[in-house]
């Protein structure tokens, strides 16, 4: 069945996925005679890089996320369902979702990456991953629930695991995850929960190689570390988790902790639809792509962002999963499009590595531009800004400037609220809306 | 089971909910030698008067929400419990919870209101409430839902049920909701939606008597019903629901509509626990008061706000279940308890009509204080200052008046997004994070 299908005869391009590539992407076929069509779960933008601050109580949600309908606002040659892909059909040029089929004269998968739990059902269960705004609220609502439980709890073992926190994968998710527990330990629930003995709540940050933010220099890495170190995280490098049963998380260096608290940041993995073949699927469940960012084999399926792997002599593993390399992309293939309509031939891509950055706590990140590295109160404040200047919309700028400013001058979080309840068990919550 | 009962032999008051009523009565005892213990079903007091705009897309639900233990920060005779109660023993002089059973010396219910479908199972089954954050979370959800599958829809009876609105009760909620949703309608369905004919959208409102806001002065109905009818709002007054099975609405003279979207403000009723005599609740499921708020035949147990029910001369029925009337009996039953631990008389409660104002749309508002009435754009900014100093926390004003001046200026609305997809059957949502 084939919906709303619009008549005139430019080609379809169907985009899978309104992440950074996706966006960048449709915005720049703006004038273009093609037709375009977006599919995503959502009806919004997620600006995943600040997820951690909704998931410990700094953001409201809304102000990182952004309708996808608005950003498209006024471009006519642009069509938004909100669908969720299940599978391709590369024969039939169909694209099989849960509110019915579309075909497509080129397809576009930027569908970007999920947590990884390296095949282990029991971690997948048990620990809290946050790629989503609905797990980044869930992880609020757990954290929450559980201080809360902590308080009238009288066994001591169980309440030693309600106020552990561990934070699985030294990433910058994982680094940003832990430092801002940090902080929402010593400025926020230490006012809080008087009743309760702050120095019971401990936080550990688990990372299996033996430095933190892999990918940045020797000198960031280091930083990194000691700032954790100053702010009460326990950093424990080299060492893996061998088993997680939602009580007791077991480490390859023979250390159990007793937690109820096990946040997942330690990998991601690509989101494939069904029917990508999968000789196609590479290392991180990535999907291979030629320097155009076609799926080899394919003239009209393409794949970009965190989903694609385009392995090239400085990066043989394809390119990192941030947001610049998506938006890099999403653009590039928008002018090879441009140059394929108008009969010249694409150009291959070329990742610009604009540096990296990851925040540890007020007044603390460290930045890596090219040669130049720094950290402290500077890079904190060009983490910001470039975070800020990043967030889609210029209500959502606004709407966060605020909470910042707000909170350096604080010390506090605006939203420590449970509204929706966790449930593990089921992984729903309560909605009946008491 | 009793848990952490204080040791200290103050006298323990009990107060069931942190709404208006709950936190004005806690905070005027701040340096009284009490123990006070408060019990919420959520960890944050919700300004319910703002609700419609998170409904619609104008507000986050963090804005207008604010963390109970936040409010009594350093409050030394405070405790809270984020806690269900289920029922009261008022012989045993126990709280039961979903956590535990609590004793008290004395014991306060401030625990409001809820919606009133006058015993109907299928009016609840079908219809939208919006007394909670999680229910107007549902209704945001909702609408945006039922938007996206029109789309989509090729029967043109299931189209129109996805289009029509119907908002149940003239009051000032339903008043201000169908107002907001006209303004969603005109201002930003018109750009989010270019595929759909905007005028297939159709909003009712529905009121039993024959005027809306029953309360106000007969020029405020006039005014609200005139700038709803300039609104595009179908004003039916005079007129009740006799069913609605989810598909179709029909009404007592006769008409019928369908529609997918009952949005219920018809009726409250008081939030009553098990445990209180029946023969004290009276019209509108409230408790009846003497004027020390009292509940007749009790020397320990009071009920304050929405759910107490204090009948004098000038109010029959007991006072207005509105904000102000919660605040004034809770500061009025914090000066009592000071008065009887210190041996003196309590005096009798006496409610101050503040008058009443309710908002329709931008730059349109009807306002009442006592004879002098106005509508328009004063009394817009009128409403709007009233309900940004209601607000608690600094925060939350400040993230409310930028949401409200952007909005003003792009009469655009910042957060219509379904971050919980809303499933009626089973009034829970997919929150599996995907």
């Amino acid at each position: 069945m084939e919906k709303n299908s619009p008549s005139v005869n430019f080609p379809k391009i169907v985009i899978v996925g309104g992440g950074f590539g996706g966006i960048q992407l449709a915005k720049k076929l703006r004038d273009q005679e093609v037709q375009i069509l977006m599919l995503d779960r959502h009806n919004y933008h997620t600006f995943q890089p600040l997820l951690y601050q909704v998931a410990t109580g700094g953001l409201e949600a809304d102000s990182i996320a952004f309708p996808l309908r608005k950003i498209f606002k006024g471009q006519k040659n642009f069509l938004f369902r909100n669908a969720e892909v299940t599978s391709i059909n590369p024969e039939r040029k169909i694209v099989t979702t849960n509110i019915g089929d579309y075909s497509y004269d080129y397809l576009v998968l930027a569908t970007g990456s999920d947590s990884n739990y390296f095949g282990s059902r029991e971690l997948e269960h048990f620990t809290m991953p946050m790629k989503t705004i609905p797990e980044a609220l869930n992880l609020r609502s757990m954290i929450l629930q559980n201080l809360e439980e902590a308080l009238i709890e009288t066994d001591p073992d169980v309440k030693k695991g309600l106020l552990n926190f561990v934070v699985v994968g030294g990433g910058p998710t994982g680094v940003e995850l832990s430092g801002s527990l940090s902080e929402l330990k010593r400025h926020v629930l230490k006012k809080d929960y008087p009743e309760l003995d702050i120095s019971e709540i401990n936080i550990y940050l688990i990372e299996g190689s033996p430095v933190l933010l892999g990918p940045m220099s020797p000198q960031s890495q280091r930083h990194s570390k000691e700032f954790l170190i100053e702010m009460g995280v326990n950093v424990i490098t080299g060492v893996t988790v061998t088993s997680y049963d939602g009580q007791v998380i077991k480490l390859s260096n023979n250390t159990e902790i007793i937690t109820k608290n096990v946040l997942w940041s330690a990998g991601v993995k690509g989101e494939v639809p069904e029917g990508v073949p999968k000789d196609k699927i590479v290392r991180g469940g990535r999907i291979k792509v030629d320097q155009f960012n076609r799926i080899e084999g394919y003239k009209d399926i393409f794949a970009i962002g965190d989903v694609a792997s385009m392995q090239t002599e400085e990066y043989p593993n394809g390119h990192p999963g941030v947001a610049p390399a998506a938006v890099q992309q999403g653009k590039h293939l928008a002018k090879n499009f441009i140059k394929v309509l108008n009969n010249e031939p694409p150009e291959p891509f070329k990742y610009f590595d604009k540096g990296s950055m990851a925040t540890i706590g007020r007044n603390r990140a460290v930045v890596d531009l090219g040669k130049i590295r720094f950290q402290g109160v500077f890079a904190w404040f060009v983490w910001m800004f470039v975070h800020l200047m990043s967030l889609v919309g210029f209500r959502n700028k606004l709407v966060v400037l605020v909470n910042w400013i707000w909170s350096y001058f604080s010390l506090d979080r605006g939203t420590r609220l449970i509204i929706r309840r966790f449930n593990r068990e089921s992984m729903r919550e309560d909605t009946s809306g008491k």
